[in-house]
């Protein structure tokens, strides 16, 4: 989605599938000793993983759209809320995906009911961030940024997980319509 | 550590006493709705929450020493480790303060084995940061910035939390001690 709202078009994708682990292999491990999607290989050779790393370095060579702050107190709120979108929102989400799916269900660590407690996690951030979006059109007052792109992304994710935006959290559910009608979301 | 570094000396200190719940009453959660710190104030009367954001925008008024990388390579290479220090090292290390350590036993949602669980994945990262530092003095090759402060803190608060390096981690010590012996380590 960051590449699409970007409009950068050379950019060849090579798509691994997970599950068979394909992540898992000594060729993928050279490039990412962390066995993560997704890693960017530069012409140099180099190999750069992380997703917000990659968005950066791609962002530094293609300054337009700005999508981390046009000066450096919107810089400084960006970066702001997408922690808050990463490390509140995707941590709680990606316990609920492990512990509270059933996907692990009889592996080891799997605890149902931490799980559980993540859900609670994940509602009592929707509460927050419906507040916080009755005063902003998007995450960072009327500016469309990188931390609506991480937001979207993990709240669908939930979704996924089973946990949705309840109705009366009608400001988040605004927000979510229209971030998610940009044609970048469909990329 | 980050402010020492930059040597900023104009910054008053504010310490709220957490285990009081200071950081719970209205007046800071006007400062801060998610009822963390740090919490920088703003001389315009912004406040501006999550320590990265902070140390962003205090890394664009005083350029010098750069701590988020010289180059568009080694800002994105800055943010792949600081991000790992994070996301891997910090998560895995907070699961251990909450759920391993007894400091929360009896509370909701506090799970042991999940605990026990992520000392094993510390002890992982531990593996793969001292295969990492062979070969670079420090996270981003001979480059000190922010990945290592966070790193530093983190291993800080992991051996707090009962997970120590181990001796034949003889890299990721070499590591260590040069990082906690800077002066700014004191701060």
């Amino acid at each position: 989605m960051f590449i699409a709202e970007k409009g950068i078009e050379n950019i060849e994708t090579i798509t691994l599938n997970l599950q068979a682990g394909e992540h898992r292999t000594p060729e993928f491990k050279a490039k990412n000793p962390f066995q993560r999607v997704p890693v960017l290989e530069l012409d140099d050779g180099h190999y750069l993983s992380e997703s917000m790393a990659i968005c950066r370095y791609l962002d530094e060579l293609h300054p337009k759209p700005a999508l981390f702050g046009r000066n450096t107190l919107e810089r400084a709120q960006v970066e702001e809320w997408n922690r808050r979108d990463e490390f509140n929102l995707l941590t709680a989400t990606a316990a609920v995906f492990r512990h509270g799916t059933g996907l692990f269900a009889g592996q080891d660590n799997v605890f149902p009911e931490w799980g559980e407690a993540n859900k609670n996690t994940v509602q009592k951030l929707y509460h927050m961030f419906n507040k916080h979006l009755a005063n902003n059109t998007y995450f960072v007052g009327d500016y469309f940024s990188v931390a609506d792109i991480t937001a979207l992304c993990t709240i669908d994710f939930a979704k996924f997980c089973g946990v949705s935006i309840p109705d009366e959290k009608a400001h988040l559910i605004r927000w979510r319509k229209a971030v998610a009608a940009r044609p970048s979301a469909k990329a």
